[in-house]
């Protein structure tokens, strides 16, 4: 039996998502986050050094990092249809985007996220100071690089429902939480594609159930 | 003929490493960062609507994104060492890494590098503010997530001198760049087995070769 360690609103919503298509049995373990620091609590740090959500218990071991997790369970199954045929056309844009999503994407999203976070907590006399320092920030560096991504990004969700065309894989899986991330930190008013991805995630039965099974998903921590 | 469009002191250094180890032929066209802002310069941007380094041009296109890039020159090699084989414990280890170094090790990384230039190049009256603002985000965030990977890394590490064991993988040339800029921006003194690694990365001769062609390479942007 599969065990998800699910930290709430976290990405680990993309492995119940996943396990939801692939149609596997599994149970989950809901960790709430801590109400003042919003971080993980210690009872989930401590299931492994990583202590970063989501975790995965299966085979006897506690998996971390979404990516190896996708692939570890894709890896097990005789047949699944959620990684395209090597060597196809649909594998380039699958790996690409599985790949960029996380590693290219989440850091922007993430570093915003925290520039906001910072520039809302200091003393009121102090936010001037920060909010212009971020502006910079975002303005150089953040902006210019997350609009790159989303602007390739809405090209390809041009061609089709999903990343690889009609057919819905694990890179789409991966990309929805960071879609979900981009639309509360960055707004997809200017890329129409994206948004509508955002919809037919939403449309998709296996993502209600997920859903479901962890009692909702907010992305404003 | 592999081209690889080389942004001076930047990841693609990774992509240069792995050519030299694979033994193929390619040639570098060398980009070098605007003097001011340290970014990448106009027409390297042109090259590929996600604006990142490394860029390859094969087969006729240009690919973008390191590990889809890793993943892509792997695919096409008839017999390579680089890749264990799936299923292998080595695999788990190997993917594991090639992931969490990319999506995980990286982004504490690249943040915490924004923390430090916004704190060095802000009027000196504005320096203590924020500094001690970059101190809460990483003593809060940053540096206990980024240690926990280290502490991980450092574990793997002491089995052997490569994430794999004996072997060299293209995990650990995704790692060695990672390392680099770990070391350079948070140091690695309480990782002696961190240490070894880029010790031995840099003792390589596929490495050195790399580095010669891209003439030098520093993590002092």
């Amino acid at each position: 039996m599969i065990k998800v360690h699910y930290l709430e609103n976290s990405q680990a919503i993309r492995i119940v998502w996943l396990l939801e298509e692939l149609g596997l049995d599994y149970e989950i373990k809901l960790y709430k986050r801590d109400k003042t620091t919003k971080l993980a609590p210690e009872d989930f740090k401590k299931l492994h050094p990583f202590g970063t959500s989501p975790l995965v218990e299966m085979d006897g071991k506690v998996i971390a990092e979404t990516n190896a997790i996708i692939d570890y369970i894709l890896d097990r199954q005789s047949q699944q249809p959620l990684r395209p045929e090597k060597n196809s056309e649909s594998y380039e844009k699958y790996n690409f985007w599985f790949h960029a999503s996380q590693a290219s994407l989440m850091p922007m999203l993430f570093t915003s996220f925290l520039f906001h976070k910072v520039t809302t907590s200091v003393p009121f006399f102090l936010k001037p100071i920060l909010e212009t320092v971020s502006k910079k920030i975002h303005t150089i560096i953040l902006s210019p690089r997350t609009d790159r991504i989303l602007f390739l990004l809405n090209q390809d969700l041009g061609k089709g429902p999903w990343l690889c065309g009609e057919e819905l894989s694990a890179a789409d899986i991966v990309l929805g939480y960071s879609l979900k991330v981009a639309e509360a930190r960055v707004g997809l008013s200017n890329f129409a594609n994206c948004r509508k991805f955002i919809e037919n995630m939403e449309k998709r039965e296996a993502y209600q159930r997920a859903l479901e099974r962890v009692g909702g998903f907010s992305t404003n921590l």
